[in-house]
């Protein structure tokens, strides 16, 4: 991995034809019909910008933090319209009653572990409120979402502070994103292998508006694996409910972003698609799984805070949506082609999905 | 059809093994790890029955009625727990708001065709305001949901009459039920094939509580055709957006039942995971496709009015939400199994899937 | 009534002076902080036309349509943004979901009776599919509120023909509404004294943006009244739960309409104060009471169909909040003082409230 | 104030003859037609107590926290069961996803300022994840509320603490509660006069089934003040939108609490009725408010947490909604009665509601 990233930095053309280091797709799996963008990752969309803070300490420390930002302006100043869809509310993501009724973001948004989502606001807050031009700011809404990674983590430790935060705020960039084992997704499980973070997007050809969308996940949930169409986890014997013992418990965070010109409505409802792309992977959104979908426009005219200009119509925006699936549905897929196998506490080992053998059932 | 239908009714036994008769599984397709009940069909809910009312007539008539009943007895007087998802809002089912406030479905269910939503409500007041015990009722809260047949029948002719509407709901009846070409189903397209009504079911092992999950669909939808994780519309090449003159619009209406004792924002939780079934066909939810889901548990324990008792807890319901998605999945690739090719509207004609090629990629 | 009636007709000026003919204004009541519009009614947002047909009949008919029309286009083609609120959904109000996933009307907004609403639909489709332009119409979302008015009315007999929609329609026109006992408030009743059709509006001053917020409502609901801050139904004696023979069911329809450039979301936040304005008439919102608002804007600039142009910034729109809760509250009042006594159903009879005694309270 | 509540500690019923020492009753002034509790507070429903920690340190800092238990056991063991309401979701109200999804509630209700949430929810974990039973809990749904009180309060010193919040949920008790100027309304501001901490309950007689629902608000808001149905903010001339320097933002938090069976459904509605409640204050839930409502039931047979029990009606619910809006109502105007001018932030000045002149409209 580290070396098909430095050769990224030499020479970006190979490194965009390969696609993400672990992705599906190096190991031959294509998922749906829309094509990726340069990156197969959420920072194709032009501006948007991922940074991580991985802890990983001693035997039990197993967590981190992802930032991820619309653009690099003060947010506050420069808010961009977003929408947030709940697949299923057990969960803590804090900042949704604001998006939802103005239609907003003026924050960076945070992924971290359960117990640390009020370490997240705080570091938030520690970074917005000095900006140059938030110097009387005294309301912020903080946006942070969070899984439960307890059973490879020391959750009610409480690691994540305040400075991995501002930190993960701040090493924020565009271009590839690193995915798996990483930030936010240390510590994570997806049916049943290592979960963590992923990501993919999908180009829209100009014929459909020539629109980037794409998508960031923090998966650690459950159900019956299938990939592109395979029942992977029906033919692997490893799924929720094939006996009572083992649950689909968990969460996704689910983070879109588009530079199309649409407005809060239409994020909605691209926020939607992204559960259905989540689905296609065979999670259940089970009752013990927060899956949440966050979903933003950077398009420019929206950065303006006084009114919105024009936006897609709705019967622009069902390309839209087969992307927002299709990117979700891959930056899952990802996320487990990416994550290695994981020690965590108590000595608990979680496996990575096999990917030779997973790779191998496409091949026949 | 007729041939095993005949035989259903001598040796029951027989005909349940074989489920309906041109159902998926018949194909030797099997979705999903859990178990059908024994007609694979949204019947397998005790009490629930079904009816539908063909209009087949002249070259442009292909509409029709299907109706679903909770139980038999006086819907007002015996209200069951209900609950609405709306997966996409461009549609006209009514009934919504008053599902959502009071948690509670008090009319039988009918689905037809867009234009003819008015015909079904007053068809259902013309059968329930006249039933025994409803002589003083002068509030009903009728529900009518549709998709767009226009295509294949001439919509704008309205030839759906409230007659039609009673007689679906007196015909109505348990047991196996007829798909495809039929009811609400007769005009409808799904994935650029001839759709229509599709049903299935999941049986959860006792361990998992034993309660029954059955759905019927009217499948009238878009989007990237996949069956069992098979990717089949990539591979015959038929599918939305692949060039910009197949669009995806259209509709879906999703009916589950189950016996289990859930309340109605279980319920509703149940009928969201409906569209992660409709998610797993492929479906994307277009912007013009309007996609719902009601819910409803017939448990015996609800029928009183006066307020609910014991109902399962959060936890308990994940087995259910499988279910749902199983049997969603299943109830729309039926549909397409059971359609066969249409000639309707102007001499248009719409083909079916073409099922032996299709059962023919999973005997690879 | 009609003599001020024909006397505008005359003399625009000296009628838009006393506003309505029995408004609460006529009775030296003046509430809210804000100014109304010329006529203070719906019609004085530029463009919005109101029809109605009264029917009174026999003894037991006393029912009727009132129809509002955001303009006099063809709405199909010339949707206009829109919104919904569900104060309390226990009503049968028919397009809510389109105009929520859509944010657009593309119908006029009939009022009628409860077991009429399909009657309604289809005088909608009837006057809508055969408009010029409309002859490929398959789909159209008729939007028809509704209030249960069995207690003066033979609602069962479902008197409203489809027929005296389209005249409705058709008759709908600006300035001056008739308030009372007229329309689709011709057999309603009101904190238990006769309820009808009511209108207000106000005019912000240029300095909050020069806007106009209309609203016409169809009362039929309980509580305890309260006119301007006198608790009027204390005072009388008259209220509900004072025993527990008096309930407070009942429905309120409101319609808001607005020539302010505001798009579906923030006219969803309007839509919600006007439950606000109903409040503070002393309505209860009870549980048999179908409260509900829709609110839509008549700015040019939307009727494009193309995707919606510049629109208020949020923090521009709280001065319409307050217009259009004292709208809604003046307007549910003015439906009180324009109503009179009315003979119905089994020779009931609802007594209009005692305007003199009440007007007493507010020169004391 | 003080010598009251000692007044009280010995004679119980002489201090609950006189309600709160400094609420609206006290000034000759009764709203509604309901009765209150034996406290005129939300502690009236039996197990709820409250908890309060007043910051106010040199000429800068005034704010505080305020603590709602439900009851004052495990709340993670023995849940109860919660609603929701957004009344305007500009706010950082954190825990509603949750609760909104598996209706209940598991932490105790903080209330604080706006950039004290992650604070709270610290100091909530603190609380939380040590208490017997909790040794294995690694999510638990923190529950804070807050408003801006910045213009009295530096609110960018973050001054509130996580021990703060578990001081005053130790502190919690039943009986009186202390209003005005203490807690988490120690620096807000209402109608322009200095808003607080308000409280108010009301006892439905036997015959509308004798629950007790109690009301606690933050009131943080503007609009036009009206008390029983006077203008007094018309009449004392100071209103918001009087002139364009007025704003009427600010915020509204509104916990409700009851002993009735009420399942999540119904509390959402009743939750709903609390913001019409609001609006008999004449509050209009600007643009930039955040106003929420959380509803809980203590009832015994729901603190089971495998399933509810035998819950009320819907059509028993609609006493419960009167008395959620009056004592709302109330429990905001006792806030004003109960609070007193505060000097704070840079020397500003927030002056008390004119209490004998505005009870003198009453005796007029």
């Amino acid at each position: 991995m580290r070396y098909l990233f430095i050769l990224s930095l030499i020479t970006g053309m190979v490194y965009s034809q390969v696609f993400a280091q672990n992705s599906a797709r190096n190991y031959g799996i294509s998922l749906g019909v829309l094509t990726p963008g340069e990156w197969n990752a959420i920072t194709d969309v032009p501006g948007v910008a991922v940074g991580q803070v991985t802890l990983k300490e001693g035997e039990n420390i197993r967590t981190g933090v992802t930032a991820v930002l619309p653009h690099q302006l003060n947010l506050f100043q420069q808010k961009v319209p977003a929408a947030v869809f709940v697949g299923n509310g057990f969960g803590k993501l804090v900042g949704t009653t604001q998006i939802q009724e103005l239609g907003n973001l003026e924050s960076p948004i945070i992924l971290t572990n359960t117990l640390s989502v009020a370490a997240g606001m705080e570091g938030i807050l520690d970074h917005m409120l000095f900006l140059e031009g938030n110097e009387n700011v005294g309301s912020l809404n903080a946006v942070v979402g969070e899984t439960n990674d307890g059973y490879l983590n020391d959750i009610r430790g409480r690691h994540v502070k305040p400075d991995d935060v501002r930190e993960a705020i701040k090493i924020a960039k565009g271009g590839p994103v690193i995915e798996g084992n990483v930030g936010a997704g240390t510590g994570t499980v997806c049916f049943g292998f290592k979960g963590g973070i992923g990501t993919s997007s999908r180009k829209l050809p100009e014929s459909l508006g020539g629109f980037t969308v794409g998508v960031l996940v923090q998966s650690n949930f459950g159900g019956v694996l299938q990939i592109g169409g395979q029942p992977v986890g029906k033919i692997l014997g490893q799924y929720s409910y094939k006996n009572q013992l083992e649950s689909a418990d968990g969460s996704c965070m689910i983070v879109v972003a588009t530079d199309a010109p649409v407005d809060h409505r239409n994020l909605e409802r691209i926020a939607r698609r992204a559960i259905m792309g989540l689905a296609r992977t065979g999670g259940i959104a089970s009752n013990g799984s927060g899956d949440y979908v966050l979903a933003f426009s950077t398009t420019k005219e929206h950065l303006l805070t006084s009114g919105s200009t024009a936006t897609l119509a709705n019967d622009q925006v069902s390309p839209l949506f087969l992307a927002a699936i299709e990117a979700t549905e891959e930056a899952i897929i990802n996320s487990l082609f990416a994550a290695e196998d994981m020690k965590g506490k108590n000595g608990r080992i979680v496996k990575a999905l096999p990917k030779e053998k997973v790779s191998a059932l496409f091949r026949e």
